[in-house]
């Protein structure tokens, strides 16, 4: 995770160094902890998503993760496992165990019990039964705990659960999926298939995580997608949000099955006709600000979580990319990466130029499937806000 | 370095499943043992970079890197740090322990002293005193042997001396900084920095391991680059060769610093006068086939390998990489990538469409410095070659 020149040159290298401090094995653990985590993606609502390793001299002794609401806790699955083997040992777990008589007993308990000597966390649960006082019953009985290393991870993790319970609005997570030379389609109009089945298979994580996703028309329009979650073992439905702004949306749409809740946000000049008709094939549409015949993305975030929509994933394309990041409407970011190219007939992520400072993405972590590369990325003001209520 | 969702999905979790057979605490180990290696990059021709962790009960007792041509290895080093720490231990190293005698004695001799249980390398080396030997003698001694994990990262560290001690013709490495939209200047003729100072050490390590930088004509027309090695600790000077099929090179370029040898590869068809004009200011030019008005890059490393040159780092810009990816020309390939867009003025990393195939680029490891985001892989054909040697 780190480049070798990160590192301040020495004349003599110092054993186990300023290199060594950058990525450590602690951070090892905690992302593999954050990847178990993941596979409970759209079981756990209201819960987090919460994964447990148990490390005993260097060995990974048991693992664990939440794998549904109203289930065991990922540190008490893992603990469990672990046994007599847990004495001693180093627990790393996302989230800070909870403290209180829930639908299970306190995971600190069980802390306790196990013989856990040390306790590592990203950050704290923000939960009011929980904050802090996980950590510090831990401390009282004279386990170390440590807090921080790979938070924004961590934050990317739960991103929704976090701004929910802290009550920062809609938490908006931008996943975009683009060649080396940052396209995302080999032609205007064309459908393409850029990332792998891993990939697509984190995406539908992601889609079973938010109330939400969204997208523009033009991606309604050529990739007529179903944006379900299909992939995971989930019964999670994300709603179906899509930005037209002059109501082109089809007669049907594959996003339609069931009785899944497709919402149409338009702008206030759209045609009353094309609504009542719209409306009378099922869909909800919202009329909205608009700015240059397109939708205010803030606008329509706010229509979103009149809704009771807290949490939304925006999956492009370019057009909605570009407005989401100009009116800085995001806490998170993943960005796929295949290796090949479109070139020049390919169609650009962006069309406008946004500097360092004015997408202001800090790097989260980069991990790589069969063949793509995950580049993910927090908000700074974002990771701001939050590190100052999971600290 | 996994998305979760690589795991297949079970109904219930394995113990240390799937998910933590991916990417292993001995990837982690071997990561970090790479990481170290590069920091002596320039500095140990021929010999290859190789860097070593000692871990006893999950944790690192000392490390070493090869720092100086004629000096100790780095599994000595981090060896006799180490002392008696050592005995029971795990050994991490980028490369086979050597088998002979040369400036040092054998580093097997240094293993089986110090009592490592376990030796963990990712190849073997594939210099004829060593080639095997190595393992056998641990292995004969009780020792245990793991080959074979991190290869490919490994193989880019030591791209050019794999190459170099196997025959198998000069080392391509492809390096390029592009925007999340995929664009390498954020207009035609314009001069832009894409990537932090983490990112820039790291090119100067790979400049220093190569025998020659290479980069196209309006590179050097627009950044006027100096393509040294300012940032890091060696002589090295690798050679600057500039493809210029119309002979645009300028009067004085900061590449021309000191006695730095500087190549000037033209077309057959290269104005006579020009190239004598050239040479008097110190310009070594070399003439070689041209395709449409490009130099052949075919032909153009031909040129260079009869020149001497064993390993060289092409460094673009968008045309540059077009014709070594068209060409299948390249063995490794690092992208930084930045969290910035350039839009629609911005200038595209590839004019040409290469689709996965045609490009065959394995993924070999992703890490992240301060902002940007480097993507490095090894060309597939390349890697079914080496592994042929090394494994």
């Amino acid at each position: 995770m780190s480049f070798s020149d990160s590192v301040v040159q020495r004349p003599e290298p110092t054993p186990a160094g300023d290199l060594m401090r950058q990525y450590t094995i602690d951070d090892y653990f905690l992302d593999r902890a954050i990847d178990l985590a993941w596979l409970g993606a759209g079981r756990t609502h209201p819960n987090p998503l919460v994964g447990a390793i148990v490390v005993n001299d260097g060995h990974i002794v048991s693992v664990g993760y939440h794998q549904r609401y109203g289930e065991a806790h990922a540190e008490t699955i893992a603990l469990e496992r672990a046994g007599e083997a847990a004495r001693g040992s180093t627990l790393y777990v996302t989230l800070e165990p909870c403290a209180h008589h829930g639908n299970t007993p306190p995971c600190v308990e069980t802390v306790l019990k196990s013989g856990v000597r040390r306790v590592v966390i990203p950050t704290l649960d923000p939960d009011d039964r929980v904050y802090g006082r996980g950590v510090a019953i831990l401390r009282d009985d004279g386990v170390d705990v440590d807090v921080g290393r790979r938070c924004e991870r961590a934050m990317l993790l739960n991103l929704a659960y976090f701004k929910r319970v802290l009550g920062l609005g809609v938490a908006v997570t931008l996943k975009m999926a683009v060649t080396l030379d940052g396209r995302i389609a080999s032609r205007a109009g064309s459908r393409d298939q850029i990332t792998g089945t891993d990939s697509l298979r984190f995406v539908h994580r992601l889609r079973a995580v938010n109330d939400a996703v969204l997208v523009g028309i033009n991606t309604v329009v050529v990739d007529s997608p179903r944006l379900d979650c299909r992939l995971i073992d989930t019964e999670a439905t994300p709603v179906a949000v899509v930005l037209d702004s002059r109501l082109r949306f089809p007669e049907t749409s594959p996003m339609q099955a069931g009785d899944r809740t497709v919402v149409v946000v338009t702008a206030e000049t759209a045609d009353e006709d094309s609504v009542v008709a719209l409306r009378q094939s099922g869909v909800r549409v919202v009329k909205c600000g608009s700015d240059g015949g397109r939708v205010d993305v803030k606008a329509a975030v706010a229509e979103l979580a009149a809704q009771g929509i807290a949490s939304c994933l925006v999956e492009g394309g370019g057009e909605v990319f570009s407005s989401f990041t100009q009116a800085r409407l995001w806490d998170g970011m993943h960005v796929f990466v295949s290796p090949m190219t479109f070139g020049n007939e390919g169609v650009a992520l962006s069309e406008q130029a946004f500097d360092r400072s004015q997408i202001g993405a800090v790097h989260a972590g980069a991990s790589a499937g069969a063949g793509d590369v995950l580049m993910s990325f927090v908000n700074e003001k974002t990771r701001d806000t939050l590190l100052k209520h999971l600290l």
